[in-house]
């Protein structure tokens, strides 16, 4: 047993902790730097001394009244941030109290509640643990993944709000210092994320092997709850966090830039704190619980499919954990690429911002694959075997190789063809702004052709690898594909935050009443960060496309269908049915941020017309009653689009059965895909091009300005329509093509034995 | 033979025939009836004196110089759209040749342009005749039903563009008399479609089957190249028509109302004749044959799928016609229709127009599911079976006809759902209307999950029609409900063509100068017809889903394929690539409208800016070459999204094989559907926002109002960005997944012998 793989098994049980032990520590490291930026309130310590002299020849350092306003600011952002997830928690809690025992009672049901053990699902002449034990501890494990989600989404988002205010301060100091410390900050996110997520999964195998034992088919089957543990808490912050966003940003500008003609985060503006929480809260902890989720969803599905070919027969752990060894490398790279933003090179001027972000895209996949090639040759056997929907499929290490090497690369594709779309730096981003000339109609139209068009590339990526690991390794080609793509999370993620933080910094600048000069520097971290987030984006939903294929797989063959035949009724109309539900779900999104919005458009103007002084700046706005409303309003919000996630595969896989549950999650996988990529890039590609007048940098930009100008209104209008097209409905769209998947693949055994009641009936 | 069915094949020889003669017959004496209203210019005859004396009574009648202006418009509106229409079919006819000889060689080249008879695909111990029999008469069948479609195309815009002018003439006299002009003119339309295409197929069937003698297969395989021809016309109707409506449309307002700000319809605004050709190319030409296409493409998947059946076998001749019959059934249900609204009864009231359209449509739905019900019982036997990927299956006529009557029934409630989302009597147009408070952002944000959410109801329609035809009767059964949904065409094209005939008729009363008293009744026939409008559109995608499945059925079987499983890499990469190229299409034909536009644009202020007098009305715009500007910019714009879709199949069929090419099919259909319907009622649902603060109906819309409000301007806006949405990328996507689907059928014969190179390769 393992003897066939270079890495012995109990060389696999150090790597991995190890890796995930080094990720924890360097996050805690990058934490510790960042930290080490005293606020004014707190008294400098007389050892740093040094850079307090250094300090002094920049610009209004010893400003202490705009340190101190500053401090203010992040103290309410912070409170705000906290107090939506600790509201959103008290709805996770239940919802996981509610939904651990749906799991236990659908899965307990499957054999009746016995304890007895059964035969196994695909080798009928063994005997394996009963289905109350996948019952439990498929619950135990929805439980692990859902609380793992939930602490990396809290601490990502508690990083950022200190990151904010220090990010502001550095900016005094120039663009280089405050660029490191937003970059620090994301990595702090990112590195504690992949890191966790881990580590909670290898000790939960570890775990779940006690009872399990030689019974690993059941032991995997019970590890993927972990992965609907994560992916249902990205339903609460991916959605509830877009639409909180959104409301308070659309409903900030709309009274705040329209009606009363002040600019975007002026301290005036009663939602301007909302909105800024909006931002930690959505894309911080939002995307950070995607992407666990992803993570945790691609791992379960390799595990899984893993645990029925040669290595789980064999018992070959070493072989077995190779999506776990993949993910280890990874934080490994993640670091050393790191250290080429922060400690090898340095960003000293505007310009080298956003090269710097993109080459840690760069450096990160070919060290990747360096790193995916050494933990191929060891931990795999040259040749192994594995289930293909009933056929034993033989696969050579490096075909295996090559499957997660081609997810990895297909990320990096995606990424550079989500930035020649949405940066302004290119054609058409620059053919979008033109086009506001003609007015607010034409921009909208060329946008929206704009998203449509760059979803060709990135389908024909994800086609080609699904092609390439599909034909290589079947379903688990896909899954390791998928986690290829993820492998650079750490770095993803760390990019990624580092665009809030910058937007963060900037609105603090703003409302702290500091330089124009300090305005332009975090202007310039937050115009790269505009770009990184659309790269985000499509690696997110790149990601979700092949983790969904690769959960509809392992549900394909849990379920025991052996053909999912477009060509017959059961399937064509799950299929149709299917590609309609991103539709549904977008028209909620959209909708749902549209009322919480007109809710604080509400709030804002009474604030304005009842409370004296406040337009003259001689009053304070009450911050928290909007704060408040963009809560309540979004969990409120929240609950029809994730009924429609959670409930469809539950509805459908009792009534319809698994053939038309398999149409359905093809089908919205097929079709969510692209309104997912088009959605976030043209409101990507909105938002800068209004950027692109308002910055002026180029003849042609100078001819459509300056801020003010019709051009400029126009541009303006399309950024508002894209605001929640780019940042609730498209984003939300990965968790629904997801979620169903996960969910189908959990509750497989439940419908294979009980569904379809529809059809049994007539 | 034939004697299973209650009418004998001498009876189906005479009832087809004589209704296609019936429909050409009713469809010559409303063109009759209409051409009695008299242009001024032509001599008084003596013997209607009684009339003349009669609308003495009305208004403005003898204002001759009036009658003489609305004379010259529509001179100039007949020659634009004729002179368009001429252009078109220099490169149609170039085309149709070139892909003629493409269908030869193709088909040919399967045997190797062998002579002498060959094996059936079916029944290998008979001969069928050579594949190149094939050849030769599917590229005769294809060049009729290009042929087919030109002449009804051009004869629907002849007679549109004859009718305009006398709906605005007869609108002096009073809204009713107005409503039956523009509507006879629709059904002018509308039965010489249903009939020249009925008769045409059924003569093509009788010429063939003189050398096919009983090889059924054989013949029904040639017979399909007659919906390709149908289709591939519909091409250059549907986006060539839809490119130029829209560019010149958005054109004339981006100059006449945002920068000159000058009405609609202006006769100053150079563009104002392009706009009014545009609505005859695009919505009568372009739609009728579009429905053409889909008539003559269901009609063929039936008769080929049949031709396998019992039926194709036992050369039963009467149950073989049945998809014929069904339509010959549906001219005399629609012909009976017609007669509610323009003799039946009478519309007096602006209020009554609405009501009398939606209830032809509910008329023509209950007679014709009688109609069904009688065709069904007496032209088909008890039992027959059907042909299902490789088993038969058994299906009783009750069966069959529920199977046409689901089609049909589905087809009235997407009519119905499409009104409530477009019509401003409803909430979701008036929720959108009132977004426009908060400005153009909110009202595109509402728009656009407007249009998501209108998916909802017509997908489960569709997908219902899908489940029991399909399970009923299989592939036949898919192909029998769309003709069921099709077979009201001539009610449907008649309400459909009235709306562009009304909008005319008030462009030519505004042009004119007449009387704010009639330029309001015209007003109230285009609102009607703006609502009629997105249900045709809304019958036209449910048909095009429907009869593209069918079709795709039919290639299945014929490329031997007997399942296409989504769980093989070959078949999901076609999948997703296919549910994109809906998108890719869209940005195409979006950016093609907005690059005509700009050119439009650039000719309407080149003209006001050098001609002298233009804006005070003391000098002629330049109409001619403003409509040659549309004419040259929309057929070169064509050619690519064109070339997507004519060279898919062929590279996917050729390069990748027929899996691949059968998940493209699926891919594209179920993603297609959803932005044709979305797209569609969003447009629709702007038009009439718009609209609805405009006329200022309600103590609501007052609010909002009037013109020139900031609401109304938002809501300009929406409309602008509708417009290419609803009446170019959004109907065409009609053709894209319909014209894929009929030419992979015609190639499938080629694509199976040797197609797949890539994979044979590798």
């Amino acid at each position: 047993m393992g003897t066939s793989t270079i890495l012995p098994d109990l060389g696999t049980q150090i790597v991995i902790p190890l890796c995930a032990a080094i990720g924890i520590i360097f996050s805690l490291i990058q934490w510790f730097l960042v930290s080490k930026i005293k606020l004014a309130h707190e008294k400098p310590s007389p050892k740093n001394g040094f850079n307090e002299s250094l300090i002094e020849e920049e610009e209004g350092l010893n400003d202490h009244a705009v340190v101190r306003k500053c401090a203010e600011i992040q103290n309410a952002i912070s409170q705000g941030a906290t107090s939506f997830l600790y509201t959103e928690y008290q709805y996770v809690g239940v919802f996981m109290v509610a939904f651990a025992v749906l799991i236990f009672v659908f899965l307990g049901s499957v054999e009746g509640f016995s304890t007895s053990s059964q035969q196994c699902t695909y080798d009928s002449s063994k005997l394996c643990k009963p289905a109350l034990a996948t019952a439990i501890f498929s619950t135990i494990s929805f439980l692990l993944g859902a609380i793992t989600s939930v602490i990396s989404g809290f601490l990502g988002m508690k990083i950022a709000t200190y990151a904010n205010v220090r990010t502001t301060l550095e900016a005094r100091k120039g663009v280089g210092k405050a660029f490191i410390v937003a970059f620090r900050s994301g990595a702090v996110m990112g590195f504690l994320l992949a890191a966790n997520g881990l580590l909670v999964l290898y000790i939960a195998v570890n775990l779940f092997k006690i009872y399990y034992g030689d019974d690993w088919e059941g032991l995997f089957e019970a590890i993927t709850g972990y992965g609907l543990g994560g992916s249902s808490m990205a339903l609460f912050g991916r959605v509830g966090g877009g639409i909180y966003t959104k409301a308070a940003d659309v409903g900030a500008d709309l009274v705040g830039k329209v009606e009363r003609n002040i600019p975007e985060d002026d301290p005036r503006n009663p939602a301007v704190i909302a909105d800024n929480v909006g931002d930690n809260v959505g894309d911080i902890a939002g995307m950070g619980s995607d992407l666990f989720g992803s993570y945790a969803e691609s791992s379960c599905a390799a595990l899984v499919v893993a645990s029925i070919s040669s290595f789980g027969n064999n018992h070959d752990f070493t072989s077995m954990m190779y999506p776990l060894l993949v993910s280890s490398v990874g934080i490994l790279v993640c670091l050393l690429t790191t250290l080429f933003a922060t400690d090898f090179f340095e960003v000293k001027t505007v310009k080298e911002i956003e090269p710097a972000l993109k080459n840690q895209l760069i450096i990160s996949t070919v060290l990747m694959t360096i790193g995916i090639a050494l933990i191929s040759w060891i931990a795999l056997p040259p040749v192994f075997t594995i289930f293909n929907f009933g056929i034993q499929k033989e696969v050579k290490n490096w075909q295996l190789f090559l499957c997660v090497g081609v997810g990895l690369w297909a990320g990096l594709i995606i990424g550079f063809v989500t930035e020649y779309y949405t940066s302004n730096a290119y054609r058409p981003v620059q053919d979008v702004a033109d086009s506001c000339r003609t007015g607010a109609a034409t921009n909208v139209i060329f946008g929206l052709a704009l998203g449509y068009k760059s979803c060709i590339i990135p389908i024909f990526a994800i086609a080609i690898s699904i092609f390439v690991s599909f034909s290589f390794a079947a379903m688990y080609g896909i899954a390791v594909a998928a986690l290829g793509m993820l492998s650079t999370i750490a770095t993803g993620l760390a990019i990624d935050a580092y665009g809030p933080i910058s937007d963060n910094a900037g609105g603090i600048a703003e409302m702290a009443g500091m330089s124009h000069r300090i305005r332009d520097r975090t202007d310039a971290l937050d115009a790269a960060g505009n770009t990184t987030a659309a790269i985000g984006k499509g690696f997110a939903i790149g990601s979700a496309a092949l983790v969904s294929l690769a959960l509809f797989g392992a549900f394909v063959s849990r379920a025991e269908i052996t053909t999912v035949d477009v060509l017959t009724p059961k399937v064509f109309i799950g299929l149709i049915v299917g590609a309609m539900l991103p539709y549904w779900f977008s028209a909620m999104t959209m909708k749902s941020v549209g009322s919480a919005a007109l809710k604080m458009v509400e709030e804002v103007r009474r604030q304005f017309n009842t409370i004296p002084g406040l337009m003259e700046g001689t009053a304070k706005p009450d911050y928290a009653t909007c704060v408040k409303i963009s809560t309540d309003a979004s969990i409120k919000e929240m609950i029809p689009p994730g009924a429609l996630v959670m409930l469809t595969p539950l509805i459908v896989g009792i009534f319809f059965g698994v053939e038309t549950l398999a149409g359905v999650l093809a089908g919205a996988l097929v079709s969510g895909v692209q309104i997912a990529i088009s959605a976030s890039n043209t409101g990507g590609a909105w938002d800068n091009a209004k950027k692109y007048i308002e910055a002026g940098g180029s003849e042609h930009a100078r001819t459509l300005g300056p801020k003010g100008s019709d051009a400029h209104k126009a541009a303006v209008i399309g950024d508002t329509v894209g605001d929640p097209l780019k940042d609730t409905s498209g984003p939300s769209l990965n968790i629904l093509i997801k979620l169903m998947a996960v969910e189908s693949l959990v509750f497989a055994p439940f419908f294979a034995t009980h569904g379809g009641l529809l059809f049994k009936i007539f």
